[in-house]
């Protein structure tokens, strides 16, 4: 397994830090990162680079093993443990919350697939070099072509909007094999040089998210990393298969939520601090402004709502995972309804939120240095990710006929 | 204490219902009267009558003394069980929610006060003779006074708004001591001749709230009606002296979620049932078209919301009772925040709902016959109380600065 | 032409009263009008009788045959003078609004038919008796059926949302004879025996606009009272024979607009005179309460943008009127774009203003004896006339693609 | 009059281009413009570069003194000709329309002043050598000092939000003289050394605004440039010298509706010929969906009452300019009613669709290539200019008790 040597942009090489097996160790090792992240957020989304130095901090933080079983030299976290760990992460830059929230998810649904050595391999490796993960599953392209060789297979293709792969050791995908037609879920090796990292995620929003384009060219894919049949449709279809796909769901709420927590929060800071009273509004400090005082309540009011559904959202899920193998479409169907119903909440709320926070800073904070429309920016790219409109759909179906959402790349 | 006889209207009249002592059976007893409730709903809301019967009802339920301590007679139930078990009945009717989430504040609130014995008298007599409790408290009338005679006070004046106090066993109030200046917490009986019920409850929504006015004519308060300082404010003030004000806010948090549930099941029903497809909608049936399944996606998600933020604020409240008289100032303003910002959530919510629910039905759901406009003006009546933006402004207030809202008749 | 004497209830029996012919008197007499209207609002709402001293009021104020040409005995006014004269009785009423508001389409379409002697005809009685017209064109009903009898046709079938059909002396109608399956436009005696007024119009909203169910029991439709073959669309179809269906939606964004102003300006009488100052808001009067300024400077600009935009499209659809038979398909569909798009916004507008506009008034403003929630009943009761979103997605398609909508019963 | 030579930067420098005279040449001048500067927006936005081409092709495109009377040498247009023309620029680029749109405010509210010669003279000189006006009169800095001179003052201080400035060849500004504390109206030549331009606009939005800060430096101001004591309020008040106020407010709201306008303009085409049909829509083609077809005629329908609005408002605002010196104080307020009416809904209207525009395109249109954003960060942007709030206020006031707002520098 070929390893690329990118000493200097923090990817790969094997590290050796211990996995963090506390919650309240998590918390405070990723309030830390936060912190450092929070003070170069306007810079850093200014310049959109690839965020290598963040992830070597992510994996010199402990963090980065959390949900690998304890007896896999993971931490033996659980999901309600690290969404509440990265959330200070969200509130400071959204794009690097998506990051870490896609790795968590990425690595995790390995345990989905059916070929347990491979799924105990990777997690073993996962937690000895603290890897990080990304994706390249958009559904939207043309999938990728895996061609049998030797010890393996390689794989080919392009594969767009793959979050983190760029700065990813480690790359969830799913290819087609030429010979049988059978759809393998597979693991890359995202440094070797057959990788093609295009670097091209130059957008609005989520800037740091790393969600450029990769190709594949005949990359190898050795057997230690075939994780078995895609499970999340097909003859061997098993609701558990697809839990996944609620999970990046689940984790978009999580977003949503944050990002308009910091948004918030700024906003909120910056009228306690900049802001000037207007003239005509009687008070003297614009503290005292009723409006001001009326506008951060009512968005508080609607940011807590939206935390508490992505919550109760998130015990469902919870729920079903523990379920295991014996989960049945119809607990699967519940939780994805309950994920469908936050993300039509919470993507009005950031979007909100972020917007009319600015009524709380007036026009001075406009400027680029303020750096404040980043967060509006990061709520109406990541709430893009697939039209919310086809959730309150799949909510509303669910409420006229009791049909669940067939399981698919979105659902 | 002389009791007026009024069996035809079910008012008090020893009852021997044992009080249910277990949550499964409260809520299955709460169920069954929801069941009937709806049933005559409609009717009931143009008749617009006094709730004589459905009080009735209500005591020989079993439920009348949940939340009595179990040594008292009582169910020994907790506010989760009875905010859980009544909801079924907001969904049916929102007046009779609300006659009967008062009811069990109304009494509950007595342990907020000095006088253990006459506390423990009280819920005594409740658990005994399922006694239902009304309230004759609002702040914007004119105080109650109160004259010291043989064996206790008489006691005279007129309050507005004095929901249940109509169809009540006992009604709470306070009154201002004309000798002395001080204002104590009563107990009234509410049958006793010189209680005057003015049957002036004739508005536009909560119409079987039995929210209409009643006049004090030198009623008789027995010394064992006196619960002791009113504690609300005043040198004697305690934090935990308040909490039934924050108990009446979260009642009405529940009311804004189960009107919004009870409107939204409905207009579901009637959408699958009787609505029938648009010409251009290119559908068949009216379950599937785009809009109708979009729209009841989008409000089924902001009712969970309003759901989820509504048992948080009331997982708050809960907390900070179970403090006891340990609690705090900043420990009960907390809990104010998570209300009232509930409270701006939920009031938008419910007025959303009731309003668009109509999208899902079409013209005929217009007729007097459905019903239908009842959930809207049960909802435009309750959020009403108190303006809500006011809430906001608290929030905004704690946001801003971190103060909590100063204890009131509404904070 | 038989003609039942119902002289109590108003309806019909020849009247003398002169046509106005001044734009400035017709305001003046429509605003008389609205002032007794207004007067007894809430108790007709109430009471919910069958406006039938109200038609007779407008058959003496001279403004029925408004539209009518003069040489024909009418008033020679037009569009902009009847739109312009009926706003306050809109705002006094939204149901009696709608009655004269349709009034004047149902009448001034018969000229969009084919036989011109009938057409005069018709309008030389309407001057000549100050005759009230209302409809029976529901195309979600079953068609009424014509058989050929001696000297006309007789007609049968049932329609619903018949609006002013009860009050009415005429009713315009289009029916499909057994024999031929000609579909004719005709004009029916409603004071005749065998149209029996069902008197069933019950419903939350619009109470006195008479929009109950009528029935035709082998009625007789003379010779004099056959318009033509319905143009609306068919092989003969022309554009212009389809207007009448864009003047019914133009009447629906005025009603809304008329229904807004009149909520907002009792509210804000309400606010100004009774609305009590909260009490921590901090200031001795309600026109003090900052958010109470708000509230009505946010309504008055959306109501004011709704109004606006409804005068635009009236000048739209005069436009098209004016151009006579030589519109064509691309200037009706543009006409019928700008009222789709009104009423997209004036949907939106007034139920927001009647709901919001409880904010100025408080709790108290909810007795029935206030009756303000009459204003929401109506603007939900007509804004389900048709599903406004099918109005907003032909605006979509037009902006898309250029398409305009296929003229329809409501298109 | 000292005049800096910056020809590279396209400032100043006498030009012969000849006023255009008529409406119909105006728009397409301007059309003409838009389409050039439509081109070039995404990589203008992005440089944010101080407009000095624009500037100068605006200088040669004889639109420059539109308002100028036509003895005076300039165009003779109106405002109603000035606004429709500059409509399409705003579209392009929401930047370029301020600083076009506040040139005309800048240079024709010298006539507000009492100096007839020195405004003869200004409008002389503008008409003949095309002068570019911007402003430097931001309120809520210090103000600016006046020293009298030989021949005229020399003034100093600086100016924050001084649109235009920067690439202006005249600087409409007001300071207060040392020695007599008189405040006088003056006129800047902006392209003198002793003008500084910080060059230091870097915001989020209207990038192309040049609304940077600008220093005087004892900047000489001969008394051909003064235009005599400031008028806006104070002993000397009159309604019509308060006009330039309403002018300024009145294009923002052009700018308002020109940038939503733009924005639905774009979203639209996009959706036409680049977004996919989405995996579960059921159609083939994004046109075909149905929530695509619903928001675009939601939007287009807000925007439409947003400009319907605002040209009612500018038909306000040219009335109360042609009652000359003789408007009233009653008048002057209506107008200013109707144009903070217009505001309070446009700035909704522009949020609302710049944001809700992006659910047309996809997450492919966050690329920063297709620029999506400048929409919502310009509309963002412009509307903080004052807080909207207060203008609902003064809405709200004059609906409760009939008081116009105060002449200020925001109303």
């Amino acid at each position: 397994m070929p390893e690329a040597a990118v000493p200097d942009l923090g990817v790969s090489g094997a590290t050796s830090t211990p996995a963090i097996t506390s919650v309240t160790d998590a918390i405070a090792a990723a309030a830390h990162l936060a912190e450092g992240f929070a003070a170069d957020a306007i810079a850093d989304d200014h310049e959109g680079a690839a965020p290598f130095a963040q992830v070597a901090a992510f994996r010199s933080s402990g963090l980065v093993p959390a949900l690998v079983p304890t007896d896999l030299g993971g931490g033996g976290l659980d999901w309600n443990a690290v969404l509440t760990a990265i959330r200070p992460i969200i509130r400071a830059d959204g794009g690097l919350g998506q990051l870490f929230g896609y790795h968590f998810v990425n690595s995790w649904r390995v345990q989905l697939n059916a070929n347990a050595d491979v799924i105990d391999g990777q997690f073993r490796d996962l937690a000895a070099e603290s890897l990080f993960w990304g994706g390249a599953g958009n559904p939207r392209d043309a999938g990728l072509a895996l061609t049998p060789v030797e010890g393996g297979f390689t794989v080919s293709g392009r594969k767009f909007f793959a979050t983190g792969a760029q700065v990813a050791d480690r790359v969830t995908a799913s290819g087609t094999r030429a010979d049988t037609g059978e759809v393998l879920a597979i693991v890359i090796d995202a440094t070797q040089p057959r990788v093609i990292h295009h670097d091209d995620w130059n957008n609005m929003g989520q800037r740091l998210s790393a969600s450029g384009s990769v190709s594949f060219d005949n990359a190898f894919v050795p057997d230690a990393n075939v994780l078995g049949p895609n499970e999340q449709s097909g003859p061997a279809y098993q609701p558990r298969g697809s839990l996944s796909i609620l999970l990046y769901q689940l984790v978009m709420n999580h977003l949503h939520v944050g990002i308009a927590e910091g948004a918030l929060a700024d906003a909120t800071d910056y009228a306690r601090t900049k802001t000037r009273a207007w003239a005509t509004s009687g008070v003297d400090s614009a503290v005292d402004d009723p409006y001001i005082r009326q506008i951060i309540g009512e968005l508080t009011a609607q940011t807590r709502a939206a935390d508490a559904l992505t919550w109760r959202a998130t015990d469902a899920l919870v729920a079903a995972i523990d379920r295991g193998w014996d989960l049945t479409d119809a607990e699967r169907g519940d939780a994805a309804i309950e994920i469908a119903a936050a993300k039509v909440f919470t993507t009005r709320t950031v979007l909100d939120v972020t917007a009319k926070a600015f009524e709380l800073t007036g026009a001075r904070a406009t400027s680029t240095s303020a750096g404040f429309d980043r967060f509006w920016r990061n709520a109406r790219t990541i709430t893009l990710h697939d039209p919310v409109v086809y959730k309150a759909q799949e909510v509303g179906d669910w409420a006229l006929t009791g049909a669940h959402p067939t399981p698919s790349a979105y659902s």
